[in-house]
């Protein structure tokens, strides 16, 4: 059995723990929901006051030079990168993950239409379980394009060896689930992709920050992700859409803006493609919200993504165990994966009244979220979530369960 | 001939001049650039620091409800729609330019391809001096979707009546031109495209905030444009797009994100479009960027466009004269119309060292910018422009032509 004593000293011994001093936490919250909306990082503040009074309000149109904020999207995408095991150059962060998903789409679907020996293929593989805005992203860019794309969506992992056939042009699926926390084996389904002749797609919307990529590596194809989840960008906060050295010269995608332009201030009317990763951007992006993602992606600096998961895999193993062991009597059933390897930075529990139990939970100051169907959401970021954090939240939830302290009529709120 | 003092006459009888103390200008500045990049409104800074500390720092995730982050594309819409003859449900704020006028170009051809009657139309018609971007965006749409269309370019206004033909399905046109200031009228050509079975799509992005606009009135068919000139909505905020009532229940667009669902947040795998405007939304949007564009929205509620327009054309029309008067020995051209009905709120003149010229401006405080070929492009904004300013500009180009006081061998910067 666990004990508090025993977080409180995995705490001492944590080498993340002073890392929680650079975020603004509001008091008598345990917030377990950094996988929905990264916690402030206190440089945020400073940083918005910058550019909205020195950059916009005293440089105004300067600062498009002198405060650099023209090359923003590759900048702080060479940063995000190593997170990423992307090379310098296959970054920028632009955009929304919706609008670079159907970038990276469209360019892997180009890519296979160009090559005479795929040209046929006209499946997208994808699983039902998926974000929904990804499979609503691909319906759109299928229909629009007519030319008899289908996306084949699969209800389990185990189906994508039989999915991704010689029918498959891409297989774009999401590497850590929303929902469950599944996490792919992103260097062997891209590696059976490459088999069929298909190529693997990646959204990391659940990785990024959350556990460490060898997106190069791994032989993935094309990636695109979120900043206001684990890297703590801030609310909306530009996506990013990597492109490997090995596929830019083939790379071209439909939103072919001027910030993608290869002589963007020539002003010339016919649009030509810049080199490199430059040709994923399109339209002038919002500074100030993109300006911020530096600050988290500072703090991921001052340590590395493997210490990182170290604490993740701790922090969720802990919590599953305490839930387990305190909460046995409650009907209570682990969706996320008890294996490491098939494991992100959450774990989801069901219950059946799972929406008035994170209700509670909610009121009670531990900020969790929930997901149909009957599925309590618990996200766990090592850069700011103690282990007696873990022990206080389970605490709670145990005594919401054995008090029955929810209220079964609760409604859901619009959003969340 | 006029004289200082009859500008500071002016300023004591303008009954916007109480609005410039809203903006943050720094000292010992004449700007003149606000159609590239709108003045820092004072409230700027304390709405980020609220939306960061408050809302995103305290509140956390609940902000998506208690703060109302999901609904301000919507809320901010209905904001901006007076200033642009638009109704409450017309309009939201959301993305980039480029990438709206991707979705209202393509579902201009959609609403045209399904319409038996016009479903042959292949040619779009646009100006060779359009902005670029929008004429990559429609090369891009038009390439991926490879059907036939073509983009037809026209190189002066007079010949938009021939090139809207019977083939044409969509005119998609730039209101007032970047380059020249020249205003097309809205109502005639919208008319006109009608007669010959075209769609016109409006990019306003020189003109929201900078002149009256009655869309509906006018007859467009669909809108967008940009919050961060005139609008003062701060570095790359995000843009709007108009869908009028009348066209909402068929228009369809491709990219098709989870803020565009009928129920988003129900997580179905099939996209099915929101009824009304919220179908022009597509994924998540920057919070920070998108909070400060109500900061500018705030200051046009406390005037009205017709008070805007008078004094813009009462500032257009001093520049001009004083640089005709005062420069009349220097081979200054006047590329924006005199006529007001068909100005914006810009003034351009070409000089054969208008690089270097406009240098030598911003270096002694008076910033406007330059546009290839030899074009200096002074923005006039009447919330915090005075008949002084005007002087005391021109003054300083007087003194730079009569001194010659500029470097011929100047080079380009990478950016403005």
């Amino acid at each position: 059995m666990i004990s508090r004593h025993d977080c409180s000293a995995r705490d001492l011994d944590d080498p993340l723990a002073p890392l929680r001093q650079q975020f603004d936490l509001p008091q008598g919250v345990i917030y377990l929901d950094g996988n929905s909306l990264g916690a402030r990082p206190k440089a945020a503040l400073a940083r918005a006051q910058h550019v909205i009074t020195a950059e916009w309000g005293t440089d105004l149109i300067r600062s498009w030079n002198t405060a650099g904020w023209f090359d923003l999207p590759k900048r702080l995408g060479d940063r995000l990168a190593p997170l990423l095991g992307a090379q310098t150059g296959e970054v920028v962060i632009t955009d929304t993950t919706s609008v670079n998903l159907f970038k990276a789409l469209a360019a892997a679907l180009q890519m296979q239409a160009s090559d005479p020996a795929q040209a046929a293929r006209r499946v997208i593989v994808s699983e039902r379980s998926n974000f929904p805005t990804d499979l609503y992203m691909a319906q759109g860019l299928a229909a629009w394009l007519d030319r008899g794309y289908q996306l084949r969506l699969v209800d389990s992992p185990d189906e994508l060896g039989q999915a991704i056939d010689a029918d498959c042009a891409v297989a774009m699926l999401t590497h850590v689930n929303y929902r469950t926390g599944y996490q792919h084996d992103m260097a062997a389904i891209s590696s059976h992709c490459h088999a069929q002749g298909a190529l693997a797609l990646w959204d990391l919307a659940h990785s990024a920050g959350a556990v460490p990529l060898d997106l190069n590596g791994a032989g993935a194809d094309l990636a695109v992700g979120c900043t206001y989840k684990y890297l703590n960008g801030g609310p909306g906060s530009p996506a990013f859409i990597w492109v490997p050295a090995k596929h830019q010269a083939r790379f071209r995608q439909p939103l072919s803006g001027w910030w993608g332009h290869a002589t963007p201030f020539a002003m010339d009317p016919g649009f030509a493609p810049a080199d490199g990763i430059a040709r994923a951007l399109c339209g002038t992006q919002p500074i100030v919200s993109l300006a911020l993602v530096e600050c988290g992606l500072d703090i991921f600096a001052q340590t590395s993504m493997e210490a990182i998961r170290r604490k993740s895999l701790a922090l969720t193993d802990v919590f599953i165990a305490l839930v387990e062991q305190r909460c046995a009597s409650h009907p209570l059933g682990l969706v996320t994966p008890r294996e490491h390897a098939r494991r992100g930075s959450q774990v989801s529990f069901t219950h059946p009244h799972g929406y008035a139990v994170m209700q509670a939970l909610i009121a009670r100051g531990v900020i969790g979220d929930y997901r149909e169907p009957a599925i309590m959401r618990f996200g766990f970021t090592p850069l700011y979530t103690s282990f007696a954090d873990v022990w206080d939240a389970v605490e709670i939830l145990r005594d919401i369960l054995d008090t029955q302290s929810y209220d079964i009529a609760a409604k859901r709120d619009a959003v969340t």
